[in-house]
Parts: structure tokens; C-alpha cells; sequence
């Protein structure tokens, strides 16, 4: 079913350990506990999700002094092991436990933790082992979210796979959607044709808007059934070797009224505003500004609430932000969507939405059906 | 498509609000942060989920001087005011700076926090506005949980009610079911369905797991297709009205052989004695032990390493754990599952999961249909 198990991906795993460490020295950092899933998964491969945060299946322990270990219980042992080239410690006294000895071995005297997704109490816990150990405990956040921010030429060939993937469930859908499916029938067919195509599966939970319910930008697919001349916004995306796809069309089942095309036409030339601003050295505010400015101009610029886009990768929304008051800059190999819209509440809502590389000299767009043009 | 909406049940928040302000007054507690997305449910009826830790869809502000508040961002604002009785206040400056304002006016002299769902980075804020304010920083688990433990009348009707579902999602499923369908493609029909008889939707990710790979408890769908004469494994859930339904069926596709059918049986033996076990005063470790005892008898003892049952409520895996270490004692009120399992590496395996409430004299088994005879 899925045509890409023919043409493997390799991603090494060796390099990113490597400029993790490079960091961590630089810090003077002896080890660090890697906990949140999309950086393990960026760091080793390993890519079993955590059932919540107060599930974990696993923690990778990376020493500047030897080889990163994966650290987990005997569930995930031999997904461990398949998938990683780490070796894999099992925890069976406990997390604390384990951590103890592993830092005596490595006699480790500062060791840092992901404090974006540390729980509290586990913090609590590595406190005392510090006390113990008479180590200095340094919280850090996005170290490893740093290094994925730039993607590497194998990350972003599965993104143009995952997004031409996603591109052709939208097809297959919008060729099946009758005016009679509600929107929760909708999402349900699209997040089912995702698996049968052999994606991992949604990268997020779709969103299929109907008429009034397009005006929020975050609806939940209701039972609302979409009705006959219906605008419908449909923002979808799927997961391919796991790396995500996020997009957003706006589709009528049946014909599009006057309204609906000038406001779409705004839209997509904000869109194509925002691209045409993309390249090295722009600021990320300067970038929204281009798109913000056509929005505004057509009057409608109080519609437009959220900012113009994200970063993309292993995770749907990660680094960077694409906002009004951002000052960081773009730089070649971030992959961000471009995704202006306008709300009216009462009317409805449209938003469009591509994922763009940077790249030496201006950016190129993932998406092949760049719009939506039948309407 | 829900036939539930007609009798609706009726929840008395405010009760539990008063449970709650009744325990922290006990332990001096001026002022509480409820995090976790289960608990608000559990105090207010808010529906909104997480999407995951780091996207908050807002947090309860419990005092015991005066009316919980729920803080959240502008995208949720209209669920909360449509979802729960509490005044709903935005943190358009950030959490930090909305918690400044709200210790200030209700003179916080102790503010507590879950610290098994606040990550370490937001507590580094709490010690901040701390030392600021000069109150006491209390971090506490379970406060909540503890309350949820005991289930009310309602929420034993609303689980009959889920598990009733399931299991004529599991029926229809069952009904359709054929060698030539792969272990993925039963798991997506069954969340299909789920979702067309109006569930919420799934518990948790279903498992299927047929042939050699029924030895894995949490086996992850494949695309292994189940063939003629297989053994399936069939783990699933669903969600009505936030409450949980959560049971295991073993079905062959075609003919079970003798061996299946023994084990089947020792199985189903211990699930009956684990049932049979349960009633008010006794030990959890005692419910386990005494379905733990016939696998054990019957020479398949190392087959079965996981505990005997969990509580299910609001959230699917909750306290308490009837597990073989476990010395708390059953009470009336509690949801758990007992679901003892044989699995052997290169054969198979089989688990039986059904849901008892327990009640004064002993317990009251949710499911109607208890095994699946037709095996």
C-alpha cells in the first residue's frame, strides 16, 4: 500500500548524537535526559509514543563520556532494539534507580533535563539524586528543538512525500464528498484513507468546517451534515515515516457565491504574498507582515486573527513561529507553513494553507496542487 | 445515531467543587492550580482536551474564598461558557501574570499545583510568583484522583452505558469480520464504527493482534493480514460522555484447535475467580492473587506478568491498580477491570477484560455479554 517502503530514507543517527554532544560540551554539560518523543525519536529513531506524559516509554541518556543508552521497561525492549542503535538499559527498580548508577558510572557533575517536558514531580526526584550525587542539576529547553529546526535533504524529501501523500487523500475525498456527509463522516473518511494508504496516520486531528463553523479556525468536526452549496475548510495532514504533512484547503459542494470567491481570492493573494517573502536573513514578523498587509488592505484585517505560520517536522506545530512580533530569521532548510485566513463569524471562514523549504535564495513550495483552483 | 441523548445525566459539579475545597481546607490550602485535563472535567464538565502538555486549553483556579474560575485562551472561551458554570477568565497576558492578579485579590497565603501535571518549567513561574508574593509553593498528587476513585451513580449509568456501546461496535465488527482483513483495517473499521454509533470516540488506540502476535499485551496493529483458522485479539474502547469503556475479546477467525480452546478456558477460570473475589474490605493484591492462582496452577504462572486490573473512569488507565503488590483495599464505588492473560512467545495469546462496579456486597459485572461463546 505504501509506495515508499521502495526507496528508503537513511538518517544519520550518529551525526545528531554527535551535535548534541557539541552543544552539551559547550555548556559543560557531563550527560543529559532526553524525555519528549519527537526528540527521541530525532536523536535515535526510536519511535514509540508516549501515552501521556505520565506514560513514558522512555528517556534517552546521553553521555559526553560514552554511548547514548535508551532507557525504558521491558514493553518497549525489543521495539528498542529494532529501531535504535542505542543500547537499551531496562528500568525495572525504577527511573531514579537506574539514573543513579549511570550517573556514578559516568561520574557525571552537571546534568541537564528537558524542562518543557519534565513533570514536576519527576523533578522532584532528580533533586534528590543531585543532592546525592553532589551534581548541579541544569534544566535546559530546546536544546535538540534547535537542532531539528534546520532540516537535513532526507527530512525534507519525506516531507514532500508526506505532503503529496496527504495531497492525494484530499483528492480522493473531495471526488466522494456529497452534500449529505457531516463533517465528522468526513474527517472520519479522510483520517481512514490516510491509513489505507499506508501513512503512520493524521499528523493531527482533522478539521472539517462546514458554513458558519469555517469562522473558528481550531472547529471540531461536528454532526452537522455539510448541505447543498456549502463552503466546507478542510485542514488535514498525515504522517509519513514520522514526518508531518499539515494543509488546508477550502472546498463548496456545488457552487461557490460571489462572496466566497472575492474572500478566497484575498486570501490566496496574501498567500502568495507571504511565499514571495520567504528567503534567508528575513525576519519571521516580515514575513507575516507581507501577508497581513493584503488582508488589511481589503479591509478585512480584523479577521485575521492568528499568526501566519509554523514550523513543521517530526512534530506538526514545532519551531519556528511565523508571527507578527517575531523577530528571529529565516534560514535555509526551515520548512514553515504559509497559512493567512479570514474568519467572519456569522459567515464563515477561509483559510489557506502550504508548507514552504527555505532555501539559498527564496523558498520552495511542498505542496503540488498549490490551491484549490476548480472554484 | 446516539441513542443517549435522550436521558441525559445529570452531574452535580458544584459537589465535587465542595469535596475538593473541603480537602484543601484541611490541609490549609488557600488556592489550587487543576491542570490535568480528566480533573477539570471531573470539577466543571469542560470537554477540552490537551493537545498534549504544552498546549494547555486552560487550567482551574479552585480558592476556598470565593467561586473557581477556569483560565484559558481566547480559541476555548465560548466551550468554557458553554461547558461549565465557571466564570471564565483569559490569560491574554500569559498564565504568569493572570495567577499575579488572582493570589493577590483572594490573599493566597498556600497555593498548591499538580505536580504530576505541571511541567518543570511552568513550576520555575510558581516559585517565582512565590517568592514574589510571599506564599508557600505546595505541590500535590492524586488530590483529585482521590475524589474520582469513588464513582457516583451517575457515573457507574454513563459507564454501563459506554460499555453497552462497545459492545455492539465489538458485535457489528465481529459480524464483518474476515481472514482477508489486516490487522490495521479492523482497528480503523472499529473506530469507524465507534464513531458512527456516536461515541466520543476510542478509549485508546485499539489493539488487534492475531496469530504469534497475541503474545505481545500491547500489541500495535499491523498490516499483517489475520488469514483462516487465526487467533485475534481484539482490545478496545470507547467514550461516552468523557466516561471510558475498556474490554478484551478473543475471537478465531474459522476454527479455534484444541490447545486455543484450553487455554480459553483457564483463562476465562481466572477471570471468574478474580470476579468472584471482589467485594468491599478485600485487598487489592487478594483480587489478583486469586485470579493469578489457576494460571498459575494450570503451569502457565511466567505467561501472565502483568497486573490483574485498573480503575477506568473518566480516563481510561486511573487509579487503583489491582496489582499483586498492591495492599489498598477495594471500596464500593470503584470501576475496575479484570482481565487476567496467558501469553506465549511463537503461539499466541488470549485476555479476557471485563468491568465490575463494586458494590456493598460484592460486585456487579458492566458487561452484558461476559465472554464470547461462540468459541
Amino acid at each position: 500500500m505504501n509506495d515508499y517502503a521502495e526507496s528508503p530514507i537513511i538518517i544519520d543517527y550518529q551525526q545528531r548524537l554527535e551535535k548534541l554532544k557539541a552543544r552539551m560540551r559547550r555548556q559543560k554539560i557531563d550527560a543529559m535526559l532526553i524525555s519528549r518523543p519527537e526528540n527521541r525519536r530525532y536523536l535515535s529513531g526510536y519511535k514509540a509514543p508516549d501515552h501521556g506524559i505520565n506514560e513514558t516509554s522512555g528517556l534517552i541518556f546521553v553521555s559526553t563520556r560514552g554511548k547514548a543508552r535508551l532507557l525504558t521497561d521491558f514493553r518497549y525492549q525489543l521495539q528498542g532494539q529494532q529501531e535504535t542503535s542505542l543500547d537499551v538499559v531496562l528500568y525495572s527498580r525504577g527511573i531514579p534507580a537506574l539514573l543513579n548508577e549511570l550517573i556514578s558510572e559516568h561520574q557525571v557533575k552537571r546534568f541537564s533535563f528537558e524542562s518543557h517536558y519534565t513533570l514536576h514531580s519527576f523533578s522532584l526526584k532528580l533533586t534528590e539524586l543531585a543532592e546525592k550525587h553532589k551534581f548541579q542539576l541544569v534544566p535546559l529547553t530546546d536544546v535538540v528543538e534547535k537542532l531539528r529546526i534546520i532540516k537535513s535533504e532526507p527530512e525534507i524529501e519525506l516531507m514532500k512525500r508526506s505532503t503529496a501523500l496527504n495531497e492525494s487523500v484530499f483528492q480522493f475525498i473531495h471526488e466522494r464528498l456529497t452534500p449529505e456527509m457531516s463533517e465528522i463522516e468526513t474527517a472520519s473518511a479522510i483520517e481512514s484513507r490516510m491509513r489505507q494508504v499506508g501513512a503512520d496516520g493524521p499528523s493531527f486531528n482533522s478539521i472539517v468546517a462546514s458554513g458558519e463553523n469555517g469562522a473558528l479556525p481550531h472547529a471540531v468536526p461536528t454532526d452537522k451534515v455539510i448541505g447543498k452549496n456549502s463552503a466546507v475548510t478542510i485542514d488535514m495532514g498525515l504522517v509519513v515515516n514520522g514526518y508531518c504533512s499539515d494543509m488546508t484547503r477550502n472546498i463548496v459542494v456545488g457552487e461557490a457565491d460571489k462572496d466566497y470567491l472575492r474572500i478566497h481570492r484575498i486570501v490566496r493573494k496574501a498567500q502568495l504574498a507571504g511565499i514571495a517573502a520567504v528567503k534567508p536573513g528575513v525576519l519571521m514578523k516580515d514575513v507575516d507582515r507581507a501577508a497581513r498587509t493584503i488582508i488589511a488592505d481589503s479591509g478585512n484585517g480584523k479577521y485575521f486573527g492568528h499568526s501566519l505560520g509554523h514550523g513543521v517536522g517530526l512534530a506538526v506545530h514545532e519551531a519556528p513561529t511565523v508571527s507578527f512580533k517575531s523577530r528571529q530569521k529565516l534560514k535555509p532548510g526551515m520548512v514553515i507553513t504559509i497559512e493567512p485566513g479570514i474568519y467572519i463569524p456569522g459567515w464563515g471562514g477561509i483559510r489557506l494553507e502550504n508548507m514552504v523549504v527555505v532555501t539559498d535564495d527564496g523558498c520552495e513550495v511542498l505542496n503540488s496542487n498549490t490551491t484549490f483552483l476548480d472554484i
